[in-house]
């Protein structure tokens, strides 16, 4: 199927400034960026990350899309090309290609992505896509994990929880905002929320060797989360913890930074939920102690 | 597993200069390269493009690199950087995760890749090894395999057909003959043998609209090949003509320069097999008439 299927995928994809040779070569030839050059990679296994027997193979294919945009947006950069990859079950081969392409290039034209090139196999499984997805940084350096520093502010998009009723297939990488961000302030450390709002967090502190002293009140919860809830019989709170799959990005920043973009109108919600503190632990005020949480998520 | 897996695997990968943020952020941080950016990704499966009862998962990590190498090779390019995608069976994932990973950092060591990223997945199926390669030409253009010229020399390197017999599993990626090449001619347009010498070759002739009048006893046949066809009922010539994963390259240059570089020792051999004629499709020659050849290889 490869042949005749990558003839009509060259005809189906866009044609981008960034990429000078796409699908068809032996490999893609991309113009390079001017500084740094991003590169992140996941994938997406029936069974695992969707199920096919619920949910369409548009979505599985949007969905892989999603998640690499959201961590290219996790390092304030701006996606360029993507590669992509098809493990695909042998029986109905080349419609579960195409229905999973729809997805694809719906992401890839909503974020401006060249597909520069690709590979695709049947084998007796279930369908596997993996993306790897390239970008840059217009100006000034990526956001690291690794950046928090003492007294900074902590800033959550949107809401979180409880992704697993539906959100978690079609979500909203955060690119257009962390590009616009970029420009107006100085971001010190960014992840984002794939494994849990609490164990996400505690990955960027502890990659910065600090800790965070949460207002867990300001956690904005998810209306999800709250109708997950009465069927679990997990709290709101609960689910917004340490549900995954939320994919908003958490940032750190100078608080007067913070309190800046605070008062401006951005295309998604912005939220204050902590201060980052000198010794390490995810960490809430009760009266006048501090009180240790106890990060969870999806340990993969 | 994926977090001590990862513990485990910054510990071994090798810090290289062209990557400044590996393996443990959202995204990987790289030096971008000076001119072209070249990009490709190729998968190997279990029981498609290795067999795990036959051969070792050391053996499918290698390969997994080396095909990637081989088409890095084609366009004429350095490789500089790999990021790497696991999707495991859930039975002894890790221990296969980690024999998978000796192959790729040896063909990583050997070819100063460095391993900038990756995913890793259990699931209930056979082993799937993705790799994204990324690469630059440091000077001049990549080689496409859209330049052959009428009357262009097609050299080929190696030997040619029978690597079913294990040559396919540790193939050598032509990676550092293509850049000295690149400095003592001007390539017109390469392709690397995937699918078999003369499917690739016709793929090669049908990208510049132009064919070819091949020597068909030049041909280097591997003894691999000789081997096979006592064994095949075929002969050794059926065996290079058509068998895939011999991981060579095929490649086209002006007339002088291919005498010029034939005259030259290389690593590896290097033989002229035809030229480049105007007219598409694969001819040899009978007497004083072109007899048409018919290309054959493995279609995806």
């Amino acid at each position: 199927m490869e042949q005749s299927f990558l003839a009509y995928l060259r005809g189906r994809c866009r044609s981008l400034p960034q990429v000078t040779v796409g699908i068809g070569d032996d490999a893609a030839v991309m113009e390079p960026p001017a500084a740094n050059l991003i590169a992140c990679t996941d994938q997406i296994i029936d069974g695992v990350d969707f199920v096919s027997a619920e949910h369409s193979y548009a979505d599985a294919g949007y969905k892989a899309m999603a998640i690499n945009l959201s961590d290219i947006a996790a390092m304030g950069a701006v996606p360029t090309s993507a590669l992509v990859t098809l493990a695909l079950p042998k029986q109905n081969a080349t419609r579960i290609a195409g229905e999973v392409y729809e997805g694809i290039l719906q992401a890839a034209a909503e974020f401006q992505v060249a597909i520069a090139g690709g590979d695709l196999s049947t084998y007796d499984g279930p369908l596997a896509v993996n993306i790897t997805l390239l970008g840059n940084v217009p100006a000034g350096n990526p956001w690291l994990r690794s950046g928090a520093q003492e007294n900074d502010a902590v800033l959550v998009t949107g809401f979180v929880g409880g992704s697993i009723r539906g959100r978690h297939l079609r979500p909203t990488p955060r690119v257009e905002f962390a590009n616009r961000l970029r420009e107006q302030v100085d971001v010190h450390a960014a992840i984002d929320i794939s494994d849990g709002l609490s164990l996400d967090l505690d990955r960027l502190c502890a990659s910065s060797g600090v800790g965070v002293e949460l207002n867990i009140t300001a956690i904005p919860i998810h209306d999800d989360a709250i109708i997950l809830a009465e069927q679990t019989g997990r709290t709101p709170f609960e689910h917004a913890w340490s549900d995954g799959e939320d994919f908003e990005l958490i940032l750190t920043m100078s608080q007067s930074d913070a309190d800046k973009v605070l008062a401006m109108d951005h295309e998604c919600e912005l939220t204050q939920i902590g201060t980052i503190l000198g010794r390490t632990g995810l960490w809430k005020r009760q009266e006048t102690k501090l009180v240790r949480l106890s990060p969870q998520g999806y340990i993969h």
